[in-house]
C-alpha cells in the first residue's frame, strides 16, 4: 500500500466498476484520471459521466485519449456495428462478441506510459473476474503478468497495479461504492443507449442485479428494467 | 516452433533489426506486416522502409497504424523536439532521452490483438537487450512477462511473442541479415534525418559500427561517418 501524497492513475471509464475503484483510490491518493475512447458505441456518453466524476473529486490532472487503432484492428461488437451486440443475457464460458481483443493491455500500457511520466506509484483499474462477461483480460492472471512486464519494462520499475475489485461481487461492489460515497448517479454503465440505459445489454443487466440485491434502486433511468 | 502456413505478425519499423526479424520469420511462415507510426521525428521515412520491404516479400497482409496518444502522452526526444536528442554516442546504464516510456508495451498489444483477429500464431519484434540504447522495455525478461499475459489475456491464448534477436550483437544481427538475404538498402535506422542517414544519433552510430564488423560498407548513405 502506497501512501497519501503519492498520486495514483486511475483508468476511469465512467462506468460503475471503475467509479468504486476511483473512490477507493481517492481515500490515499491524489488521483490522475485517464479516460480512453476507443471508438465504443456509447463513447460521448461515457466521455460525460467520466468529467463529471472527476469535476465531483475536484481532480485537475485528467487525460483523455482518443483511439482509433481498435477500431481499425477491429473484431468486435463493441465497435463494429456489423456485429450484433448481444441482449439475452450473460452466459457461462462464452466470450461474448463484446470482447476487444486484448483491450486492457493497451488500456494498461496508457495509463503505465503516463505514470511513468508523472512519477505516479500505481496504476488502478476496475477489473472484475467473477462477475465479468468472460473476457480473458480480466483475470488476475493476466494482471500480475501485466504487472511483472511493467516491473522489468520501466525506468521506474515500482508502478503497481492495483486491481481492489477483482474478486468481488457486482452486488459487493455496488455495497462498497455506498461505503465510500461513490456518485452512482454520475456513472454510465450501458453499451448501447446514450439516453436512458437499455436495460438488456450484459452491462446493464450486471448492474441492476447489483442493485437490487443491495435492495437499492439505481439511480440512472432505464428504457427497460426486467430485473 | 510453429509451423510453416501458420501465419506471423511482425512488427517492422522499417529499420535494421525489425528487417532482419521480418526475413526470419519469413523462413517458416506466411507474414502479417505491422507498422505504427507514433509521431516520431521520422515517421514518413520509416513507412517508406516498411513498404518498401513488405514489397521486396511480396506480404499482401500489411497494416500502418497511426497513433497520436504516445505524443500526447509525452516524454521523449523521439517525439518531444524540445528535449534535444544525443549525439554523443551510446553511454552504458543512462537510459538515453529518446526512451518512450513503456513503447514496446504499446506495440506488441496492437500486435497481439491483430494476431488474434487473424488467427496468427506468433508475434514477431526485434527487440536487442545487449546492444541496444539501455531501454528497459527491451529486456528478454520484460519480454517473458509480457508473453504469460498475453497467454492469460487473449482468447486464444497461444500466441507466442518471438525474440530471436534479443541477445544478439548488432554485428551479428548485421551477419544473419547477410545470411537470410534481407533487403538492407531497403531499412532505415536514422532517428533524425530522412535523406542521408545523420551518422550520430545512437541508432546509426550503432548500424555503421555492425556493418564495419562485419567488414561490409552499409548500402545506404550517410552525411557524416566516423565510424
Amino acid at each position: 500500500m502506497t501512501g497519501r501524497g503519492e498520486s495514483a492513475v486511475v483508468l476511469l471509464s465512467g462506468g460503475m466498476d471503475s467509479l468504486v475503484t476511483t473512490a477507493w483510490a481517492a481515500r490515499n491518493h491524489d488521483l490522475a484520471l485517464l479516460h480512453v475512447s476507443y471508438g465504443q458505441r456509447t463513447a460521448d456518453r461515457e466521455k460525460q459521466a467520466f468529467l463529471d466524476i472527476a469535476a465531483h473529486y475536484g481532480v485537475e490532472q485528467t487525460l483523455v485519449l482518443s483511439i482509433d487503432h481498435l477500431r481499425v484492428i477491429g473484431g468486435t461488437s463493441l465497435i463494429d456495428r456489423s456485429i450484433p451486440l448481444r441482449t439475452e443475457g450473460v452466459q457461462k464460458d462464452v466470450i461474448p462478441t463484446s470482447y476487444v481483443p486484448f483491450r486492457n493491455a493497451h488500456l494498461l500500457s496508457m495509463a503505465v506510459s503516463w505514470a511513468e511520466v508523472l512519477g505516479a506509484g500505481s496504476v488502478w483499474i476496475g477489473a472484475v473476474e467473477e462477475d465479468s462477461s468472460g473476457y480473458p483480460d480480466c483475470s488476475e492472471a493476466f494482471f500480475n503478468a501485466f504487472g511483472r512486464a511493467v516491473g522489468h519494462g520501466t525506468a521506474a520499475g515500482n508502478i503497481e497495479i492495483r486491481i481492489p475489485l477483482i474478486h468481488m461481487s457486482k452486488s459487493s461492489i455496488v455495497t462498497r461504492g455506498i461505503e465510500l460515497d461513490a456518485p452512482f448517479d454520475l456513472s454510465w454503465s450501458c453499451y448501447q443507449a446514450t439516453e436512458s440505459a437499455c436495460g438488456v445489454c450484459d452491462s446493464c443487466r450486471l448492474r441492476l442485479n447489483a442493485f437490487k440485491d443491495n435492495n437499492l434502486d439505481d439511480p440512472i433511468s432505464y428504457a427497460i428494467n426486467r430485473i
